[in-house]
């Protein structure tokens, strides 16, 4: 890669040079970085403003979603700022220190948090990712390499302009935060093959984006995000909790993966739920794509459904669509779920604690939910201050992304001259 | 997969169930199983012996180190039974629980340990570690497969007979431990790519075969064992210790991974120490391999010694071969780390507690040891009880991988009908 990019090349050590330098930086340091980096993004609140105003610009021909996600406000520099001082305020991630069952003869061993060292975060046309990465990463004593989507660059160029004075004032190599420019993606595949000098790669936006990492990164990833999520009705489910947690489950923000996908419900109560239900549904503006046992129960009552299609379990909609399925009991919705579910959220709703606890332990997945919808699964709902992105694998990390997840163990062990024999 | 070979499908599908069914095993069967997985294994011990012999015979041709990893004898067999007693006697790896910080009008979250599912480990020659696997898998609420190498099938055929009459007089699925029979190593591709359908897959053996696994793998892979060790003379060396430390890294078991390879000498006390060291490695058996400033030195003390060439700083020898480097510092030794070192384990010799911490925080290795020497980096040691191989990597597990490492998360809310707004 030196060759080739002496550029990446140079910030590949400099991330390096600053990710050593911040192992050694004390808790409070690294606090008082966050809680400075905060005032210096209130201090440039108006250039952030007008450098996005060229972003949007820029934009104008994209969907209007994507320049909703690419837009700074007053409010979101604000709430920047706050997420900011929220990290600045947990407890510090690297004070974990387990010493191991001593062994006679062994010297005195020690498992210890330390930071992974360099992470680099690949995203999309969100620019307030910056900070709140930035507010983990710094946190957890790591260095960073932010490489967002075109369309936000100059913005997140603006915002790390602030985070890195930030650094520099509470005595933070500013090396520590650099943005990746790569106008034609060669930096993208730079990245995603910069073998032992990223520890951790983070795709953080749609599945096409975290497919092609998948696919191609020969560093460390962690995948985040495809939700295929369910809400199961069982036979003892309160009316009124099976209507307002699918529908919050469902609309809440129906384009994130949280939310929750197929709605399954117990054939002994499809009679008497699926019209509420459905009906709510709908007038929240939900499409309904309903298997041959749930159609005509719904459309019986007046409610708009179409026939599902064998896609569409599996598919994760992100749009006010639902798929809805009759089940015969519980059995039937935890083998629907290992089938077609993607291992991030999943819910029942029932009032029978034997069954709630037979879901628990049947799902396998990030999150299980008794009687609350999908749509809680969150860094900040889950006391996590913010989150690098909610993964759906089960090593290292699993379910919202906090400090934790950007952190790793060294033994230590001291001794006096023992030796093995 | 399951058009072209059934038969690995149906092993699949057996340990997804099994793997269901120890999810929700309580401890105590866990650790029962164990001990009944113990007495069985003593109780087969002639047998075991007898088909040990007939792998042995077709392996004659085979070299002496391998046939002797391959040999069972009554004092092994009686090892890997205590070894399961050990595992068993370890506390529950699945009784963690933290509650998150609680956050208003959100449902009571907890994050508790769980198996990570099914489990598969591709090893060679060992068949003990046939025991050594199925100790933490089950003590951890996994499924296994094992995959031997082809000269070790027949034996560890007959150890899972045994573990798995143990598991059923335990009330435990004997399709928790499996064989995969792989005369062509069609199956060893198979296993690789069988995503969705293996949880982890552990490659426990050499360099050749953890590679193929890296390079191939679509399944979640923790890779273990390559170690390029090093041992550091500190200006402020015990000379005692020194030698003693750096004899015992080098030659208490050249051949496997935690084994030093290079010794690196601070310049201030090359000319005090390098004839004591090198003379003791010398007639421990050791060839040396000496930088342009180490090599008069050693020379001159009449110990056989020819040039390092730069591949030597690189290379994990596995065998009493050592490359000695004189550096000016402690920063030197640290950069030397840092370009050659593998992440596995390092050692400082010092009686100066400052070095000694500059030496701990600038190590970006999984295990770090102060005046003890490398071969110390093992399971057993590290109070584990046992270990599945030794991560190199950062993400997941680091170090000796115990029980722990064969565990992942899962969120769990308890909401009265709270939904998010």
């Amino acid at each position: 890669m030196d060759a080739q990019d002496p550029e990446l090349d140079r910030q590949l050590n400099t991330a390096r040079a600053a990710a050593r330098g911040l192992r050694k930086t004390p808790d409070d340091v690294r606090a008082r970085a966050l809680v400075s980096m905060a005032e210096a993004m209130e201090a440039a609140r108006d250039e952030l403003i007008a450098v996005n105003a060229g972003d949007l610009e820029r934009a104008r021909s994209l969907p209007p979603a994507l320049v909703d996600r690419l837009a700074l406000s007053p409010a979101r520099v604000a709430q920047m700022a706050e997420g900011l001082r929220e990290v600045a305020r947990l407890g510090d991630p690297l004070a974990e220190a387990v010493p191991a069952r001593p062994v006679p003869g062994v010297p005195r061993m020690v498992r210890r948090r330390v930071p992974l060292g360099v992470i680099a975060v690949i995203f999309e046309a969100r620019p307030n990712v910056a900070a709140e990465i930035a507010a983990l990463g710094i946190r957890s004593g790591n260095a960073l390499l932010l490489r967002p989507g075109r369309e936000a660059l100059a913005s997140v160029q603006a915002i790390v302009r602030a985070l890195t004075h930030g650094l520099e004032r509470a005595g933070v190599d500013p090396g520590a935060i650099q943005v990746v420019e790569d106008p034609d993606r060669r930096r993208f595949a730079a990245l995603l093959s910069a073998r032992g000098r990223i520890d951790l790669l983070v795709p953080r936006g749609g599945q096409a984006l975290i497919d092609e990492v998948a696919r191609n990164a020969r560093v460390p990833v962690v995948e985040t995000g495809v939700g295929n999520c369910h809400v199961f009705l069982h036979a003892a489910a309160d009316p009124e909790l099976a209507e307002r947690i699918t529908v919050n489950s469902k609309l809440f923000r129906p384009a994130v993966c949280n939310a929750a996908e197929t709605l399954l419900v117990d054939a002994a109560v499809a009679q008497s739920l699926l019209p509420r239900v459905g009906r709510a549904l709908a007038q929240g503006g939900a499409q309904l794509r309903a298997c041959p046992r749930a159609l005509p129960v719904l459309l019986a009552s007046g409610i708009d459904a179409r026939p599902a299609v064998e896609s569409d379990w599996a598919e994760e909609f992100l749009a006010p669509i639902m798929a809805v399925r009759v089940v015969d009991g519980l059995e039937e919705a935890l083998e629907h779920i290992e089938r077609y579910g993607t291992r991030h959220s999943e819910a029942i709703v029932t009032t029978d604690p034997e069954a709630a606890q037979a879901f628990v332990d049947g799902v396998d997945a990030a999150a299980v939910y008794v009687n609350a919808p999908t749509s809680f699964t969150d860094g900040g709902k889950f006391g996590l201050g913010a989150e690098v992105g909610i993964s759906t694998q089960k090593l290292h990390a699993r379910g919202p992304m906090g400090l934790e997840s950007l952190t790793t163990w060294q033994w230590v062990g001291h001794g006096r001259g023992e030796v093995r024999s």
